[in-house]
């Protein structure tokens, strides 16, 4: 079945230890894309501006993701400029630029307000709440949030959080939403604001996955050589819809495949800048290293 | 087969956001063995003083600790006094008096010294390599130490590395001793030091476990409620080694079972002040929550 993701198309200047790269193709909408489209045909609800290289409006075509929602103004494409240090587990900004992303009324074709699945990836809440209106028939709902919207937008994003099925967060985002400082606690603490089921990332420490009556919780695929953390959490939430968009129940066997699957889509995210590895995954790839993640745990 | 912990045995004032306790029975050696003694029989080496309460000794033995190689030695037991913040990851020393344990020769008796599975607990490492000296068949060595003597005795404990079977680290001491960030870059390090086997202990992100040709990686059990993490580092490795001490065979199956239970038993250990829960438990609570573990994660 169809996915649609609203979110960011965005040109990234990204430092980390491993060097620095301007202009790369990023954005939560795009990084989610990569990983998604190996489970179901993706459609993007994302801006971008004038300045938007063609090269990757055809890339994105070519990776089988549907732009007929892609709204192109006159304007800036939103910029994004961060560094990473240590053991880059957190990214720190040096700079944006909202650019056209500032004006941004999300467009959907009339086609794609049938799709069923929904992820909203990081934007402003009302943004995202905008979007769910216009869709017919949800059947799974995605929501991302970041500090940013947590603490300028609560009381937006607590009313969003009642409509969703499931809201991804990363441990500090869930820690400051919640006021709870156990993830568990947290977890349970968003459950009871209103959202069925409760993802939160935790970087190179995995998942916790929190819904009524069960907890999951998985390691990190262990990656020696991270270059570049842009996106995997975008990736992740790819790798998990996306199956949980192909699946038909969604019950808890699917729902710990989707998280396995999200795990290995973004640990190929972080061994390159940008989408540079995860433009390159093949269905293969992902069901190799999906075999070897299983063997290093189960028992 | 048999198990002998070098380790400590104290007595600790503890507070957490939970309350405070005074003069709980603590240690190193002592947590260990409330886990491993599910799987084998527990000897201990370790000292107190005159002033340690016969009702611990008691307690102990009670529990199938054989206390044949506990010294008492005129003085005071080895004391700690610490307490946890936030989010209880990690400890805040606020005092330790070392008493008997600064001159400490660890006593083996001749019946002892012949039993395979030697867990070498967080003591100095020039005591830990004496103990070693005096074991005559060892099978399984466990290594574990601190910052405090990673930063005091950094040659006495590499050189000690290259005598153990497993190098039982946590996040930050791995990160120090290898100068490495990356957690499987430090675990490769420390291999390569010498350690056959090096298992990361991260707290509530669980664990990594490196040996040749082989990585598994365990998420922590997820506990709403933590009361006191002390000794849950001490309790894993019990766990740990305790189900290799009753493994006829060292491979990655018992690996991965062993960290399971070292994992289980740790999430005991958290629920509640010093031993307090740990001394409760049953080999059937630790089979139950095993199984929950399980299903936590297996996809």
């Amino acid at each position: 079945m169809d996915t649609i993701v609203l979110g960011t198309v965005a040109l990234d200047n990204v430092k980390t230890p491993c060097g620095m790269r301007r202009d790369l193709l990023g954005g939560s909408a795009v990084h989610f894309s990569m990983a998604a489209r190996f489970f179901t045909r993706v459609s993007l609800v994302a801006i971008v501006g004038k300045d938007f290289p063609s090269r990757h409006i055809n890339f994105l075509k070519k990776k089988g993701v549907n732009l007929d929602s892609l709204t192109m103004d006159p304007g800036e494409t939103f910029r994004w400029e961060g560094s990473y240090e240590g053991d880059l587990n957190s990214a720190l900004t040096l700079h944006t630029r909202l650019g056209v992303l500032s004006t941004f009324k999300p467009f959907v074709s009339e086609t794609q307000r049938k799709i069923g699945n929904i992820f909203l990836a990081n934007v402003d809440p009302d943004i995202q709440e905008e979007l769910l209106c216009r869709m017919r028939k949800p059947r799974l709902v995605g929501l991302d949030s970041m500090n940013y919207w947590i603490n300028s937008k609560p009381k937006s994003l607590v009313k969003l959080l009642k409509r969703v099925d499931i809201y991804v967060a990363n441990d500090q985002e869930a820690r400051v939403l919640s006021g709870e400082n156990n993830l568990i606690k947290a977890a349970k603490s968003l459950y009871s604001l209103g959202a069925k089921m409760v993802l939160i990332k935790k970087g190179e420490h995995g998942v916790l996955f929190y819904g009524r009556g069960f907890i999951f919780s998985l390691p990190a695929y262990p990656v020696e050589k991270v270059v570049d953390p842009t996106g995997a959490g975008d990736t992740f939430a790819g790798g998990f819809m996306g199956y949980l968009s192909s699946s038909r129940r969604i019950d808890s066997a699917a729902i710990k495949k989707a998280l396995a699957y999200g795990t290995v889509a973004a640990s190929f995210n972080v061994e390159d800048f940008g989408v540079s590895r995860t433009s390159r995954l093949t269905r293969a790839d992902l069901e190799r290293r999906l075999a070897k993640f299983k063997r290093c745990f189960s028992f």
